[in-house]
């Protein structure tokens, strides 16, 4: 069963364009709304129906697909913008953003009197997957509301998982998995910058780590942007202070102490700190060079 | 240039067995030694020459290899056991022990008035990777002792580093790299804690994250022992706890603060001292479900 009436999708960023443009490529119609108007016209360029606000977006549609950056934004959207009102009765809300659990469950609780039924379908593969339509997403939700959002959710992923029927499991899994992410981003940069200030020649190290134990998908992608000094952005430091701060917040939540995501928060912050937020969160490594006096893409 | 006299090995145990299989196997001769008889009938059993002591071993050889757990051990070998008497004038040591790189520097300079040079060649792939030929070497040292190494390291690696002719740096490069493995074998476990106590299964946590930017080879190799009782021994969490030891300590000499291995480090600690030190590594997770109060693999 997909959406009977019609689909939106509400904001068209860096992970939203590709989205959408994925789900446009599979032969789902598409209304899309996002504050920038270039984005706009993008989705228009690729077969969507630009509407100048959310609400226009959704109306008409019993399916709404949003991938915005915080959950302030997505509240916004739903009851700021008007999204809910405007949406037919008894539809299906999919949250792709990566939000803490329980801001999920506070959402999808407000969309109860409305008659709306909400999925989290957080992702993961950055904007390279978004843009290749191979994201892993990780979504929850009662199997109904599941069933109408599949079809789009297919068409913008490689790997789709249902991991429960209970909204909020998805977030769960997605910012249990950014644990992972954030540990080994900076523990890459912890290594580049114990290894060249040892002597080693970072090239030669990155070589051997990919070939051994000790790497990581993020050692593999972010180290090479370590040794650049002025590596293209990404994705930011400051979205990853926000992913891990999330994971933080989920462990007190569940009563799990983090000591290595703690002080993976730590260096994030101390590189924000430095100027670096903005920029690729391969940077948190100038937290190091800060502490060590010792450039890692001068070596 | 090969040894032209003769190769002795010293330490035939979980890893140096294997190695040394690997070695005769491509056709280069051994004289080898170990305290248990047990290690050296199964060297014979390979075609080794097996000895009844290391100096009787190394008596001849003009290359020899060493392959014992602890610095002082492989001090032991040389000066105590009277290897480095034993050996032809101008010999050529190869310690494949992960030492620290000060440790490596004290060893050689002891063998200078012997006449002998050492070649540091610390290994990576565990015994997996010495049972089939596949380790990692990270060798440094002079270019005629390397090259006199070079075809008994070559058998027994799939990818052999000569990283520079200063001893050891090979050493550098082999501790620099625990650090990434030390620390994504505790971020495994952080995050299966994380994951079961936030109501995630483990299996299917286990299959997004391998499938995702949060992967590691860590992560794939241990989090399924994390998810069994009774884990089979691979390596010891006392091992790691000594790596990550050596890690912090290149940290400490190099000037480079460490926050996330002394915080994997002080996880290890704990999980050594519920009394899990000589058991699998992965039972560091045993650490976080002391914290939690939930067990992952009942999860």
């Amino acid at each position: 069963m997909s959406a009977q009436k019609g689909t939106a999708f509400i904001g068209l960023g860096m992970m939203g364009q590709g989205m959408a443009r994925n789900i446009l490529r599979a032969g789902i119609a598409l209304r899309g709304f996002d504050l920038f108007l270039q984005s706009r016209a993008k989705f228009a360029e690729s077969g969507g129906v630009a509407c100048d606000t959310a609400a226009e977006a959704a109306s008409g549609c019993d399916l709404v697909i949003v991938m915005v950056q915080t959950p302030a934004q997505a509240r916004q959207v739903l009851f700021g913008d008007g999204v809910a009102a405007a949406l037919e009765p008894n539809s299906t809300v999919v949250l792709c953003s990566t939000v803490a659990p329980s801001d999920v469950r506070e959402l999808a609780a407000d969309l109860v009197p409305l008659g709306h039924t909400m999925v989290d379908a957080p992702v993961s593969g950055g904007q390279v997957g978004a843009d290749a339509g191979t994201l892993t997403i990780m979504a929850s939700g009662p199997d109904a509301a599941f069933a109408r959002a599949r079809p789009a959710l297919e068409a913008a992923s490689r790997a789709l998982h249902h991991l429960g029927t209970e909204v909020g499991l998805g977030a769960t899994y997605k910012v249990v998995h950014q644990l992972a992410a954030g540990v080994h981003l900076v523990a890459a940069a912890e290594l580049m910058a114990l290894g060249v200030k040892a002597g080693c020649d970072p090239q030669k190290l990155y070589e051997i780590v990919t070939s051994s134990a000790g790497n990581s998908w993020m050692f593999g992608d972010r180290a090479p942007r370590m040794m650049q000094a002025d590596p293209a952005t990404t994705s930011s430091v400051d979205i990853f202070i926000k992913d891990v701060g999330l994971v933080l917040q989920t462990g007190k939540d569940a009563g799990v102490p983090l000591p290595l995501a703690a002080a993976a928060h730590q260096m994030l912050i101390a590189a924000a700190s430095l100027g670096h937020g903005p920029e690729d969160d391969s940077c948190v490594v100038r937290a190091y060079e800060a502490l060590t006096g010792k450039v890692v893409h001068e070596s």
